[in-house]
């Protein structure tokens, strides 16, 4: 894999939000080392997160370990091919639901929301290391809760497989494929409304 | 304001994970460029998304304008001194159902969790082109989404209050106590997992 430059806008972002996209193909001989993967957990600890309530919490997946090769056994056919290359897989959960003490500094409302922002961190502390993250969510989500043992308060959201580019040579030709699509977003003036809902904030005319 | 240092091991980050927390005394007089604004949207669309569906959007309120005084109007109390002197505040809404056409791209599942993601994206490209970003939940959302005519397949999340930092001198006690007080986060082994649930990663051994 040759790495993409950014597209479009994007080019205009600051680091590491500008160069972060999410690659298909990583080099299965690369070894993460505990520190990485304790920094890339740090990033997603100091999140924000509604009256702090720290909603996110992960599973850590490093390629061959036991957690790996259950949640291996439960990826979609389309993500079987790609996510078992990565380096470390963190899947991600959000608590939902008070604890079996009722507890948990757990503000329902935002924890779905919050868990995505440490997702994000992770992912861009990850670009800022020189690793890359590539989140998914085809695995079948209650067959790994089951067998991993994710209490029923934590909801899993996703995978953040994480790693470095490896050879296209390696992977089947769908993943090749899936690399160079072109990576599009919705304009702004469709999302960022000014006055009122539906007109167009004004600083999109400049 | 004086600056925080990052505590404990935030330390450790790669910027702008590193310097981030959520200050609440901003500097009232300081005005946010359009351009700036813009790239602060560019950043939240450039966040990743399930299947691209790009659940987020925002109403900009830039301080003064008539979506900052309808904002403004239902702060809740303890939100009420600090927020109306950001910059800018961003709205942030979640696509939790299909628009009119029943269309959108929407991805039920992760609607909240990307937008999440691109809220994160947005405040740390705030802070690394030297701004400083708090969210905040306090206001009424069903009063805002009413009087800016937010569709109901939108779900108001969170305000993003965006700016620099101001003088302490001219706000109250209250929001002055808030700025000290130690930000704490969760140990790595509550969060976690290893083996399976309930078993911290070995990585936290070492």
């Amino acid at each position: 894999m040759t790495d993409r430059a950014p597209e479009g806008e994007q080019a205009l972002l600051a680091e590491p939000m500008r160069s972060r996209w999410s690659p298909s193909i990583f080099d299965d001989t690369h070894v993460i080392t505990t520190e990485q993967v304790r920094l890339l957990l740090l990033a997603a600890q100091w999140a924000p997160s509604c009256g702090n309530a720290q909603p996110a919490a992960f599973v850590v997946a490093v390629r061959g370990s036991a957690s790996h090769q259950v949640l291996v056994r439960h990826l979609s056919r389309g993500n079987s091919g790609w996510v078992p290359r990565a380096s470390v897989v963190l899947v991600i959960g959000a608590q939902v639901a008070p604890d079996e003490n009722g507890e948990g500094g757990y503000k329902p409302f935002h924890a779905e929301y919050d868990t995505g922002q440490a997702a994000a961190h992770l992912s861009l502390q990850a670009r800022a290391m020189g690793l890359h993250a590539h989140q998914f969510a085809g695995f079948d989500k209650a067959a790994v809760a089951e067998e991993l043992g994710v209490p029923a308060h934590y909801k899993l959201m996703a995978g953040i497989a994480v790693g470095v580019p490896g050879n296209p040579a390696d992977v089947a030709e769908r993943d090749r494929d899936r690399e160079h699509r072109p990576r599009r977003r919705r304009p702004l003036a469709a999302v960022a409304h000014g006055a009122r809902w539906g007109l167009p904030w004004d600083g999109l005319d400049e």
